[in-house]
């Protein structure tokens, strides 16, 4: 950090001393070490050249030793009432202070001080406060009629006085802030019985603006883009900034085998971050998942949390949000329309007439594009002068060649369509008989979603978008984004979704929400990049609490084998989600099932059912266990579990190794329900852990597929089905034999089979297929078929929905 | 307006009087009505509960009257030290100032009196202000550390002394604000030469940031959402703020028969604005439409206009913007999937079963939602309680009954992606083989964004929703979007994209983005509300651009018919723009195709085919007058013509009846190219016009059309096939006579034949089929067959696009 702690300004009054005594008191002043800079307060009579040259520059804070000031106030000084905030908003992201530059801003400082007023050069506050981008205008009294014109250019207008004292604390705030703990005001909760639905809780609370919370856990205006009010995008130079400051706590939240109704992975993250933050003051950050925007007019409610624990406003969350899923369908879609029409322009032309399209002469200059140096230099061509290459060398060049039956990108909607699994395309006369199969599936299944998920920066999205295999050629090589010479474009459909965007909480603690890849085809996790600012921002002392999704078995271990070994994150603690509904499943009780009522075992008292369930439990400790992480487990509580339900779990748990164990009430009470699970989080990140990876990268896929099986699931052995076996022995012929492993299975057993509860065991593992997400960087089995498309049920939520068009508030919407 | 011109505030600051002397000038200036508060700067052992009470509530500035002084400066003072902006940001849309409410806003002004300063209570402001939305906050000198905490929450700091002043400035400037010019800081251009490419163009100039330029413009901080530093969206309350106010001239800008190479309309668009607002200080506002992001990866450049006239950042304008677009494509795609959704749902159960799925029985209660009670009341079932419907009346409720073969809703997405123009759909075995052919359009095909544009507001938006007719029973009735259940859906996605986006020109006037419809099957006209808000914000004497798609026999004449009749809104002059280039191709010069070289036709001199092609320009200004509008021919210049031919066509121009003629060259001098065509403009819009349709509603189908094509194109007669004719016989009996005519016709010609240049005339118009927008309000017959789906060539312009990852640059987009 290069600004100082706690400048001293000091303010020259004297107007009736001699320059004399003038000039010798700045001279002491020039070489008191305590001293960072120097105000003259003086009549413009006092401003001789002599006193003016005694400033030493480096304490110039009028900038006075740069105007000449006799010429600029006999001269024409119109000009300097152009409101200048709006010129310095542009100057660039460290200091931006009153003027413009050169001599527009040494004009107006001398005619503020002619009118009394002083004011400060933005060449010495750049000296001093090099981190600062707070826009700063300085002048006391109010002069004339200027202030006015920079109150309407939404400046931040600081008198003198307040000035000195601001200069102070941004200069101590920027070194500090990530440091210390943040002033972040907590919104109050009351929280009524019966619980309201989630969207009247969530429009009971009214947020903090976001510009607001942004300041508050110490991000700069800078470095914020706001959207609307409620959110805002965050740059990625925030990193740049803070890769100094150590990183705070990283937590995961992870379930045991959930039933299908869910057991409450989000609202115990959202309350866990709510009782850290607004609770125990704490700085605390929850990295969440984007929901799919589909399933909200479906038959899924939101993804914001619930009751007391969610992200608000919940409706913003679930819809549109930043656009970020908007970007990937186009993005994804883009790829998808490049392959088709590629594929449709090389078999209707020849390889002259291919050629001459690609690489058109312009203006009388025939060159290629840089995407396609590169495609050359893949092909082992090395040169840059298209009338230079061989007839087989275009051929190579031009034809991609692209087995159609080998494609693998499906096209994507972010809307719940099932008539869109299995399609004909190509139909129209114009596309001349080139008709084939294909699919689309929802948008959040897209391999740029788990891109996004997984990326670290611009630069490598740049090179996972590229690396995309969207098929095979003839031959059996892959072609990747890259070949179709789109990947830069499609880097530029992706450019501001790769921010992470700022929300909070109910409590009005702040939230990152970023990323949503599907949990089977993908990996299920937020993003990298998300988590890596959150870490940044909280500070050494401070947590960040992520999600994963599905089960451990699922969710966890494709957050430890993918995701942080993509980070190079280490987790300190693991909190496992468990209801007594799901552990009383996993002991025997009835099928649980959407939309039906719960039996008497769920809603009675029932110590044998949860006893016996608690065997899940375990196991889902013992695999965090496998990664060297401590577990604390969350009993999510319903109103109808007993005491004696709860106290049994927490006592299996402990006894099963769990680090603690205790019951969560942020539903119904917000973050006050979460604050005994913060408490025993905080406790138990401050022990000793280190993560160990379940397999070595190096190892054969098929040795991959099994350490998951056996040591995490319990299967058996695995199967692999002779499609699957030839997809291996493919991949590793292509290179992409070293990468992570990324199981699509049921999240409802630990087995493939879905009724399966509790912990099977003695099972073989089916290996039905194995694809590929190669930008995204895993190799994904398929355990059972799985699908990537939801359909609309007979009556969809959206019956519900409406929007009131003279409040603009929607209703029915969860 | 409620607020008060000019508010005088009297500041008492007589410590050394006595009680009763400072009575006595209280009681005084209660009942001066020419001063409109009192504020009390006095120690806090002056203020006596006499004193106190003395001072009327209507003049309590302080808001003293309410304070407990003694309880509260006693009591534990420490809550005022939470940052009190963040609060008060949550008030509503009107006053935003100090304090939260209550007892702690009254607690912090006791605090800041004790410690000798000033306040304001938010009480008095309110009364006064009613229509105040900047947040302030009044103190001085500093308070120990508060104001630091205000500068950490963002918000505008103003000292008393400036406070005075902005109290008068603001509520003067809130009254006066669109009733004179604006302080709009223009931005400087220095074109080069030769002229660089439009994103060079755009990147070189920063734009100021969106906030700045609204409030130049006389929007309220409330009233805007920032999307980024570039980009805002402006509240619908804004037309309620100002809907007393008049309107300002309304310009449409249209253009000839152009060549497929386009002949400048954005351009003239742009550059009229800023030749308008930056160089003769009119407020004035420029309305385009949003460009579909599919062609920005295709054959087209962007749509931001072009060279030293464009609306910046250009990349911002071309991509996602503000989701506007995306919000379609879901809301669009959302109403599609319901549709196939329904039909498979009905044909596999029983009208029981559907009964009980669409209104099931949810903890005991059975219910029909609010639209379910809507399509009740269509069927003319008078009942609100799910058991009482007869067997009859439960099969009419619950079955659509759609036949499949008249579905007229397609799916959209926002990529041109040939092999989705005709497709099979259903094939996944999980839709039980109710397979059918289907089709993809473009988004901006989609009726949704024809009802973007021509709605007045989010009623009507939601009412148009409705409508939406997807296709007709097996009876031939229409179905519609209500009937599915899910317009209120649509209505909650489109919600934010009703809000127009305000971005600016390279000079920094103001521009409106919003909707951008076909300009064959909609009306290719920007958005209604887009327009309304600019001609409020621009006042009386200022001017609002807009612009309409295609030549002016099509564009031109649907914005009269079509968006006028919508809108209530009537133009008072037309600018015509026409290239030398177009008008020698009308009078005979060779075919003009994309890509390939001008011949030397285009290229000299040649007065002969100017002379010759001047029928066309003719003909488009007879139309303009049809309507009686005057008009402005505006010649967009090339390089290449020369000044007889200009000369010649002014000449032309005027002798033709245009109002005045003159050339642009806006292309290579920004604004400063048309300042002549914005004089005219200026002059012409002084002149009396009466707007006048082409047809009566009233009329038949055939009779509208008819007239259309007589009138507008010149034709003979019309013919309709039989099945056009059938087709206009269903939508009279459904009851959409009555509506206006979209067609749907080349714009290459007046004709129906892209071939025919100049003024065709004896030809027979074909009407092939007639379609019918009903949600949108238009009734659009085709003439040929009209692509809704763009393809992408061999080699796409995305070859070149890229994004530098250090830098976040985009490179090679236009």
């Amino acid at each position: 950090m290069s600004a100082e702690v706690g400048l001293n300004v000091v303010r020259i009054c004297l107007p009736d001393c001699s320059e004399e005594e003038l000039v010798d008191e700045i001279l002491k002043l020039n070489e008191d070490p305590k001293i960072h800079g120097l105000v003259l307060d003086l009549p413009i009579g006092a401003l001789s050249g002599r006193v003016i040259n005694s400033v030493t520059p480096e304490k110039d804070v009028d900038g006075i030793t740069d105007v000449n000031l006799g010429r600029l106030i006999r001269g024409d000084l119109s000009e300097c009432f152009v409101p200048p905030a709006a010129n310095v908003l542009t100057v660039g992201k460290k200091v931006l202070i009153i003027g413009a530059t050169g001599s527009l801003e040494a004009a107006l400082q001398a005619l503020l001080k002619k009118k009394g007023m002083i004011t400060i050069s933005s060449q010495w506050l750049s000296k001093n406060l090099k981190e600062l981008t707070d826009l700063i205008v300085i002048t006391t009294p109010e002069p004339e009629g200027i202030l006015a014109e920079w109150i309407k250019t939404g400046s931040t207008i600081v008198t003198y006085d307040q000035m000195l004292l601001s200069v102070e604390s941004s200069s101590r705030w920027i070194t500090n802030q990530q440091r210390k703990r943040w002033d972040v005001r907590a919104l109050k909760l009351q929280p009524l019985s019966p619980v309201p639905s989630d969207i009247e809780i969530s429009r009971a609370q009214t947020p903090k603006a976001i510009e607001v919370l942004a300041k508050e856990i110490g991000l700069l205006a800078g470095e914020i883009e706001s959207f609307g009010r409620n959110k805002a995008k965050v740059k990625l130079s925030l990193l740049e900034r803070l890769k100094e400051h150590p990183d705070g706590k990283y937590v995961l939240v992870a379930g045991i085998t959930p039933t299908p109704l869910g057991e409450g992975k989000s609202t115990v993250t959202v309350g866990l971050v709510q009782a850290l933050g607004a609770h125990l003051g704490i700085n605390s950050f929850a990295c969440v998942r984007q929901p799919s925007q589909g399933p909200t007019f479906g038959v899924k409610g939101g993804a914001a949390g619930g009751g007391y624990a969610q992200v608000i406003p919940m409706e913003e969350f679930n819809l549109h949000l930043t656009g970020d899923i908007h970007a990937i369908t186009a993005a994804n879609n883009l790829l998808a329309a490049a392959i088709d029409a590629r594929i449709l322009h090389e078999a209707t032309q020849s390889d002259k007439a291919l050629y001459n399209r690609l690489v058109p002469t312009i203006n009388g200059v025939r060159q290629f594009s840089p995407i396609q140096l590169a495609r050359l230099k893949r092909l082992r061509v090395d040169k840059s002068d298209p009338s230079t290459l061989t007839p087989g060398e275009v051929s190579n060049f031009v034809r991609l060649d692209i087995d159609p039956s080998t494609i693998t990108w499906q096209r994507v909607v972010d809307t719940n369509d099932r008539f869109l699994r299995k399609i004909t395309i190509g139909q129209s006369s114009t596309e001349k008989g080139f008709i084939r199969e294909a699919q689309f599936d929802i948008a959040v299944a897209s391999e740029i979603m788990a891109i996004l998920a997984l990326t670290d920066g611009l630069a490598d999205m740049n090179k996972r978008l590229g690396n995309i295999v969207v098929a095979n050629n003839r031959k059996g090589q892959p072609v990747t984004a890259e070949d179709l010479g789109v990947s830069g474009a499609l880097a530029v459909l992706m450019k501001d979704a790769i921010k992470p965007t700022l929300m909070q909480t109910l409590e009005g603690t702040p939230v990152f929400v970023h990323a949503g890849p599907f949990a089977n085809i993908a990996h299920g996790n937020s993003s990298v990049l998300a988590d890596k600012m959150a870490l940044k921002l909280v500070g050494e002392q401070g947590f960040v609490v992520t999600e994963a999704g599905f089960g451990a078995d699922i969710g966890m271990e494709k957050f430890f084998n993918i995701k942080c070994r993509a980070s190079g994150l280490y987790p300190n603690v693991v909190v496992l989600v468990a209801t007594i509904r799901a552990l009383k499943m996993h002991g025997g009780g009835p099928n649980v099932t959407a939309g039906k009522p719960l039996t008497k075992e769920y809603t009675e008292e029932n110590l044998k059912l949860v006893a016996d369930g608690c065997s899940n439990l375990q196991k889902q400790i013992q695999i965090a266990h496998l990664f060297g992480m401590p577990v604390i487990v969350a009993i999510n509580v319903f109103k109808s579990d007993t005491e004696a339900e709860i106290d049994l779990v927490c006592q299996i748990a402990k006894h099963s190794g769990a680090y603690d164990a205790v019951s969560c009430n942020h539903w119904a009470a917000g973050g006050r329900g979460t604050v005994q699970l913060a408490e025993a989080v905080e406790r138990a990140a401050n022990e000793k852990s280190t993560l160990s990876f379940l397999y070595d990268l190096k190892l054969p896929i098929v040795e991959k597929i099994r350490t998951i099986a056996q040591k995490v699931y319990g299967a058996k052995d695995i199967e692999l089905s002779p499609e699957a076996q030839s997809k291996v022995d493919l991949y590793v012929k292509q290179g992409f034999g070293d990468l992570p492993i990324c199981m699509a299975k049921t999240h409802l057993s630990l087995s493939h089979q879905p009724e399966r509860k509790g912990v099977p065991t003695g099972f073989i593992l089916p290996i039905r297929d194995v694809r590929a997400s190669i930008g995204a960087g895993f190799i994904y089995p398929l355990v059972g078929t799985m699908s990537t498309m939801p359909g609309l049920p007979t009556r969809p939520c959206f019956y519900d929905i409406d929007l009131d068009s003279d409040t603009e508030q929607i209703t029915g919407l969860f």
